[in-house]
């Protein structure tokens, strides 16, 4: 497969919402995932989000990240990456590290001080990736979330 | 105290990054905090965060909430709390429950689907607010973090 790798459109969004999909499915999740290609337009174009895709020579999309800028209070601008999609049928390519190596290479175009994602404490792969990568992994965090009714976004 | 909250202007910055670096130095993390207040001023101008601040009587800020817009892959618009502080000497008044009410109230203004923030394992004062209003806790989930050098950024 020879891959490269560019900077996602807004034509590219129906391809990168169904392999979030896909990856939903996989986590036997697939009811989780609300938003719908209207939103990920809407999203894009308001910058909430970028991406990266990589592409076959096709021009088949078989991997991506998606990521958006953030702040944190203590170091200032901070690139988040979201999501790290690699297709099942494209791993052990050497795809997520080029994407990862696009990922820090925009963040510091951006003029970020440091990028953050996250990992399941599970995911022992990923882990020996990030830690190779010189990532530092913080295990004393956890999460908390509120996820509005569905309805409460349609009033506004 | 009396207290009022209002999102934070500009002029609040200096105020901001003092608060900052208060709960820094009581982390026993001073030189953790990097970002100047030339930074704060073009992470605000570019709307890089928000922020909403719980002021007394005499106008002097007493908490804040520092807040961002990013995007869950499988929710859409996402608000993240990256920072929640209520002075040392200010707590038990309830004001950060204000404040969190606040940042809700943002987040739906905004058209978000969910809010997310973290909180660290031992917290368990601050993990109990949270779970009172309503939030999910996710325990199974790593932060990964790179931090570029101080000069990486200068160099752009």
């Amino acid at each position: 497969m020879r891959i490269t790798t560019r900077k996602a459109t807004s034509d590219d969004l129906a391809d990168l919402l169904q392999l979030v999909c896909e990856l939903a499915h996989y986590e036997k999740a697939p009811d989780e995932v609300w938003a719908t290609l209207e939103d990920y337009e809407a999203g894009f174009t308001n910058n909430d989000f970028e991406s990266i895709v990589a592409t076959d020579e096709n021009g088949t999309i078989q991997g991506a990240v998606i990521y958006y800028l953030t702040w944190s209070t203590w170091k200032g601008r901070m690139l988040y990456l979201e999501d790290f999609i690699v297709k099942q049928s494209a791993r052990q390519q050497g795809i997520g590290a080029i994407l990862f190596e696009d990922f820090l290479k925009r963040a510091k175009e951006l003029g970020c001080r440091l990028v953050k994602w996250q990992v399941l404490d599970w995911n022992e792969p990923a882990i020996r990736f990030y830690e190779k990568a010189g990532a530092t992994i913080e295990k004393e965090w956890w999460n908390g979330k509120i996820i509005f009714e569905k309805e409460s976004n349609q009033e506004l």
